[in-house]
């Protein structure tokens, strides 16, 4: 599936700054990038940090004068995506997890899982297949919690989330994920470009670790997940965050864009027809 | 209905302090107080308190050298109780409260009620009458709450209670009380002793403003609502602690008991055939 | 000290509504209340409501139809303060207290003075002199927290407050009252009219119960003490809010005047040079 | 330096589990591992799980029926620190910290830094030197934080203890952590046996990036920081659990022990006479 993203941020620069940005498309073997123009106006020092798992790519650009930063990016992408039954994505059991799906066990800044335990087995506890169990998350979230521009700040957690029942993409992501490992699943955060996105713009959902694979979910239910274009995935927020600012900055645009570049594009999401777990 | 109460207290005592105890059977038009005896060895300087609502009566004892307290404390009772049916238990338009209710309107310490708006309306929203309202409040809880001695303490609020899903009795009414005013229904927390509590010991509870009524609740559904003998309300238990602690004391006793005085005692608690509101 | 204070307030009314409003000056023996005018527009249903302890006089508004409600209110009022010396401002001792100023130990929704323990007396436990050491916390809290308009919200609570260490009035005065109660000394939230204080709103500060007079606090300093109307006290926020909204109401005009009518007013503040506690 | 370690755990399992334990002495260029055992009784399935970023060693053991497991670990470790003088000890600029470095940044579960901005900034921001920002911080820490064993439990975070001032060597390390973030320092979590820690246990304190070096720094002040041997370092206690248990166990015997094995250990604490960074 080809997809043409782009996104154009600007920034007001009023001091020495760092600004590292989360925006590339990730290389993987299921996402080729086909072509891909990056442009920093005013031509600044930048360089690129990938993570030693390969989940994250970085762009860290440093500003030592006052200056109006502006950044186009765009890229086409093309990706591969598998439909797995729901009799194969059982439970990984723990003794043959990996070193790196157990960390997505942890709790961690925003999806505090240890104190979820209850709440997660009393909801989902009784459901016996894996996949089901995700997604009786997601719809119990997509259900319970309203989708509210503004409702929440960058402090706010799956804890919060949880009671107060309203929040974005970013807030549901968390609630899922905190879910998902008070219920000993690995979970991970995931950010990407998004097809089919109103009003247009960076999007986060996660993805669980299911049948010895990383299947996405999203409890929004904004998007088909076959429109997604990966970013970066980590623990939560904190590992993918579109921009991490250090300085006296402010954000004046964003402008972000996908498109599908294929004629007949099939929207998939998952209701009782469509129980196959997605991943790349 | 006739009760015979007591409590036997024992504190150690280090240095200058103050111990102010909420033990006493309130007198109230509907509880009256026929006997009742107060024990206070050694004897030391005390005086009562009692609030400008009558709600509470509080005993305070002032200790300047270090001892080993003991308060003994008896009493017999006698309680009227009424039983409303639920359709005249609807809620009080706000224009017709008055400023006492309106205060249990308000958050408290425990009750974070201001958190909990869209949590109690979508649960309990939907549901006319007020009464049951509160009775599916209570279910909730009762279902989904486990009582688990030790799960909490003096911190623990409805705000933890409501996702971590344990707590006991205090704990219990806290949740219930944040989601009634949440649902712009006065509470208040309740504390007394009550007959047929295992194993013995003060216990809590809450109102629910009704119909012009006070309305007891109690979500740990452990004892007869009519077993109940009242000691004081106040806006959760800030305002009606068994004791306040002002120095260095270890308390080394707390013995309770309630009998009925009564050959048939028939207990009282709501369920479908049972659905008037009890009060006093 | 004769002060002409006014309030325009306007709200854009959707549905049925209540509304309390807490803006009168309030009729103390040291706070007289020479002339008053309110007036509601469109004419509509009200009533007052005064708390048994005579600290709040809310004006209740019940809205039926969809309106632009405009609410004006004045009055002169003529106030007499005292100020008491350093000496005479010494901790009541527990066993002296009414049960009124000890209801001010307790903890509260924003002001959980039960965390605070190890804070308050780490920091402030050696100073003897009660005065003094509220005088300490307010210098403490002037020092340490930013004054930054929109940087917290309804929800804030001292505990916040403590360790993010930005607010506006409502949270310096809800530290404030959390570090006094910390160190057993009764405080109470303060909302009134401020001369002086710019831009014009209403203020909120705290008093603290001192060698038996409740001796008023204001951590913000942006204020002189002597200019403040009083409205109402209470635990905190909670007690006295300028509105409790019910009902799908905006508020769109607000604004609030507070002016001196006497030629010479000398700012009272307290500094080195003044450190006498200043009461009603 | 060489060290003989130990430890003795043994666990109560009641049904099918899995037990990750992190208790080997961790094998790095400056940590060697002389002679390491291993016992597990009885002989159960397990195997050895490193990380990525070769920080972490867990041990995991899945027992499907119950028994009384005992697992006894000992090793002979020498070790080789290095002493860099403050000076060198800058702050890396952010524009040349690894991918790695930069994700000690971030929030963690157990240290929020980025609710503590301006508490750090207040505090230690107009201290020139990084190391002696951290040695401020440390310092603030011990003064200020009481050491009290039970006072905070596996919930407690950095945002808990810098309000509340008591924990235990966990507690004081994610403190430390999360000030050093706030202030742009990356700070990781390090936990291992402890010569010279009475009563003898697993010891957790942190590291903090500085002029390149990852740095060792423990506001308990409880020990010789020569005298610690590695066991895992990660982004806070999450990472690195003594014993991740998943199934009905209790832990019913824990005895470690870490001895010196040379004649003549000079102890190294941070003080001013030895302001410099050690390392390993």
């Amino acid at each position: 599936m080809k997809f043409n993203i782009s996104s154009n941020l600007e920034y007001n620069i009023q001091s020495p700054s760092t600004i590292i940005l989360n925006i590339h498309a990730l290389r993987t073997s299921s996402q080729q990038v086909l072509k891909e123009n990056l442009a920093i106006e005013p031509h600044l020092e930048s360089d690129e940090l990938i993570s030693i798992t390969k989940e994250n790519k970085f762009l860290r650009i440093n500003i030592s004068d006052p200056v109006t930063l502006k950044i186009s990016y765009n890229a086409i992408v093309d990706s591969y995506y598998d439909l797995t039954d729901l009799e194969s994505l059982e439970d990984v059991p723990l003794a043959n997890l990996g070193f790196y799906e157990l960390s997505f066990l942890n709790p961690s800044r925003y999806c505090q899982s240890d104190k979820l335990y209850r709440f997660a087995n009393n909801k989902f506890g009784n459901i016996d297949n894996a996949f089901l169990k995700v997604i009786a998350i997601t719809d119990w979230i997509h259900k319970n919690v309203e989708y509210l521009s503004g409702s929440t700040n960058s402090q706010t957690s799956a804890y919060d989330t949880v009671t107060e029942l309203a929040g974005v993409c970013r807030d549901f992501a968390h609630l899922g994920i905190a879910l998902c490992r008070a219920l000993t699943i690995p979970a991970r955060y995931y950010t990407g470009y998004s097809y089919k996105l109103y009003p247009p713009d960076f999007h986060a959902c996660f993805e669980a670790y299911l049948g010895g694979k990383w299947i996405i979910f999203d409890a929004t239910k904004l998007v088909p997940l076959n429109g997604l274009v990966k970013i970066s995935t980590g623990r939560d927020a904190t590992d993918a965050p579109v921009a991490s600012i250090f300085g006296n900055v402010q954000s004046t645009v964003m402008k972000i864009n996908c498109e599908c570049l294929e004629e007949s594009f099939i929207p998939y999401k998952y209701d009782q027809d469509n129980l196959k777990g997605l991943s790349w």
